[in-house]
């Protein structure tokens, strides 16, 4: 089984993955929780390109970095885990590339599916858990975690992350039309809900859909 | 004008470059040369990652890699110096994939065209000069300039060199195939000829088509 995350920084993906792993290993599943872009050796060295904040990358330059992230990730890691019978947890999936490159950036959606085709040699998550929030709390979030004066905090962020507010909510937009779109698969949920309201809603959901 | 140079290394790209950017300085023509992978900040750090020889690829990946470090190129100093009205020489492009990843690879053509006409931004050659050697010359040529032993010799080869002699033999093939099937653009040559042969036809070509 293959579970992925979505939502903006902030939002509480790696938090929720935390607690589902450990609810899954306490049930006996084996889980591998992945996070994208990286998790190989050169995948890993993509992201230090894609994320490092001090040049340009061109919009078509981050899509083909990113998916060739991803070609490592799914060929090298997410195929042969699956196929031993693990359930993988990606934290971000080709839905980033579809709400950051595509609303966001403003990439083509043609050229993005055939991209993602290519990348992610056909596989898709079994089902997707979109935490919902707002750009603007989500910067609250970031910047409550750091006692750094507001005027240097731009050197905090990552080059995706200084991509700018107009840009995050591009980006949520993109988010909320893949849920309208791919609503079988896609689970919105609140992410201003509490961690145990949430944690409890994903465990609920992965029992209705799939069982104990 | 836009003229690119292909064959496997060893070929002699590297010098005829040299010879024809001299020949065209020495008529006025303001001309730019580049190399791929690289040519940018982003581009040059993909291409340490494609030649370091420590690690694996997959054919996806090192399509995707190839592509994002194209594009940046591209973007970022192609298309700026063709508008300035600048001359620039390519030492290998989109045919390199073709024949790299596509006939080398074996990656699926369809993939290759839709990867190749994103990464581009649909731009090709005014010419392109196949310097043509077969893999065992080419191998040859290379360890003639070393004095180290046979035996460690393998420590020499980056990671695409890494690749084997019937991986060089396939992409020779692809190479001859492009060459028949884009009779108009690609301009086959025997690398085989002097220097100094080569760079006076070459000079010729140019002439007869595009005038002095």
């Amino acid at each position: 089984m293959l579970i992925s995350f979505e939502g903006i920084d902030g939002a509480g993906k790696s938090t929720q993955i935390q607690e589902l792993l450990h609810a899954l290993n306490a049930r006996g599943v084996e889980v591998l929780t992945l996070r994208e872009p990286g998790g190989t050796a050169v995948a890993e060295k993509i992201r230090q390109i894609l994320l490092e904040s001090s040049h340009e990358i061109s919009p078509i330059g981050e899509l083909l970095l990113f998916s060739a992230s991803r070609a490592e990730l799914i060929q090298e890691v997410v195929m042969p885990a699956l196929a031993s019978g693990k359930t993988v947890i990606l934290d971000r999936f080709f839905d980033s590339t579809t709400a950051y490159q595509g609303y966001g950036r403003g990439i083509d959606m043609e050229v993005l599916r055939s991209i993602i085709a290519i990348s992610t040699c056909g596989i898709t998550p079994d089902i997707t858990f979109y935490l919902d929030l707002e750009p603007e709390e989500a910067m609250k979030r970031k910047f409550s975690k750091t006692s750094i004066p507001l005027a240097f905090q731009d050197d905090e962020l990552d080059r995706m992350e200084r991509s700018g507010i107009e840009f995050y909510r591009k980006v949520r937009q993109g988010y909320l039309d893949i849920a309208r779109i791919n609503s079988q698969r896609f689970v919105w949920i609140n992410a201003l809900d509490s961690i145990a309201v949430i944690h409890n809603r994903i465990l609920a959901l992965l029992k209705e859909r799939f069982g104990s």
